[in-house]
């Protein structure tokens, strides 16, 4: 009989009330929408103070060549050349700064390839078991035993960005990209909250090539 | 009063008659999903019978160093030379054979940033009002008028997988790429109908970079 393929009462209920739901919290929001940044990041080092000293010699410090749109950080003076498994370099890599208390490269697959490496995908600091690299700078050679990586790609935001979005540390969050011919969602966005974080997405330059991010009419971040 | 905020009955209704439907119609679908392919396409050529003998010599001919996945399609033993507006040249860009109407040079955005050019996204053929370039073979230099472009991702399919997807020649469908902390939708894949076209998605390096095509778990198409 037809009545054996309907769907479930239960079902028919549950989608009745999850359109009145929506409904009703629609008409409930006012926030507006924060201002949403998406910018993509070439590849770079994060260095601690004694690694720094290592490449640039004793009391060595980090010098601002740019300012980042994240509050304190910045673009330095100092680069290195990455030296991968293959004796194939990467030159003029540039260390952002301040120093951390982590020596880390992160690079796009594009580079692994080049490099000869295979990349593992991690978040910033999450380190363990990934593949090291020698670093040449103008006053010494460090060996890093680990630390390269595919920087996942992540939104920082603070805790009433965070609000705003429903989400929480660690969740992920869908960042859609409009741009002609290459219209892209990246799911599995990870969320990064502090309250010293203003509101800017990070992706790679593979990420930000794949979506034309510079020719992007609109970018917006939604639960999935 | 809350009866004002409830959604209308007409919008009620027609929920649950999409869900009916749906429901009905899952139960009637009997075709199994294609083999779905997704390769991504390096940087390469395109090259018409006359421009093959300027940059190869008369008679030239490609010949096959490996067949590709379509039907008849090869990655042909001739590699050029290509040189960018600023001189900056990409070297050993490969030539895929058969030879076609049109010359044409498809590159990623990570290459139009290394050669200083702005490459538009286009479709396979459309190349009124792109760049143009210099191309040197072991025997001549072909200028370009135009014809590079970003080939804009696309899939190819036979009329069957075309009616499996609810396609037409020319739509869009969304390509989800299902990759640990790599999850990517691409929106936007233009669908392209032949019925000499084997089931196979082309995205670029830039693309197949950013979902990390590499390593991913699953690839399906869907209408958007």
């Amino acid at each position: 009989m037809a009545c054996t393929n309907l769907p479930s009462r239960s079902l028919v209920e549950s989608l009745v009330r999850e359109t009145i739901s929506r409904h009703l919290s629609q008409q409930t929001t006012v926030a507006p929408a924060p201002n949403l940044v998406v910018n993509s990041s070439a590849r770079h080092m994060h260095i601690s103070p004694e690694n720094l000293e290592v490449l640039f010699g004793e009391g060595a410090k980090l010098t601002v060549h740019k300012w980042l749109y994240m509050e304190g950080q910045f673009a330095s003076q100092q680069t290195v050349t990455m030296v991968g498994p293959r004796k194939r370099i990467i030159p003029n890599l540039r260390i952002l700064g301040p120093c951390r208390n982590l020596t880390q490269v992160e690079l796009s697959f594009t580079d692994a390839v080049q490099l000869g490496i295979d990349l593992p995908v991690r978040m910033s600091g999450d380190i363990e078991g990934t593949p090291g690299a020698y670093i040449m700078g103008p006053k010494g050679l460090l060996e890093m035993k680990n630390g390269v990586i595919r920087a996942a790609r992540h939104v920082h935001m603070a805790p009433s960005d965070a609000s705003f979005y429903g989400v929480q540390h660690l969740d992920t969050i869908t960042l859609k990209v409009t741009a002609k011919g290459c219209n892209t969602r990246f799911d599995d966005l990870l969320v990064r909250v502090d309250p010293s974080f203003k509101l800017e997405v990070h992706i790679d330059t593979d990420e930000a090539n794949a979506c034309d991010l510079d020719h992007a009419t609109n970018v917006e971040l939604f639960k999935p």
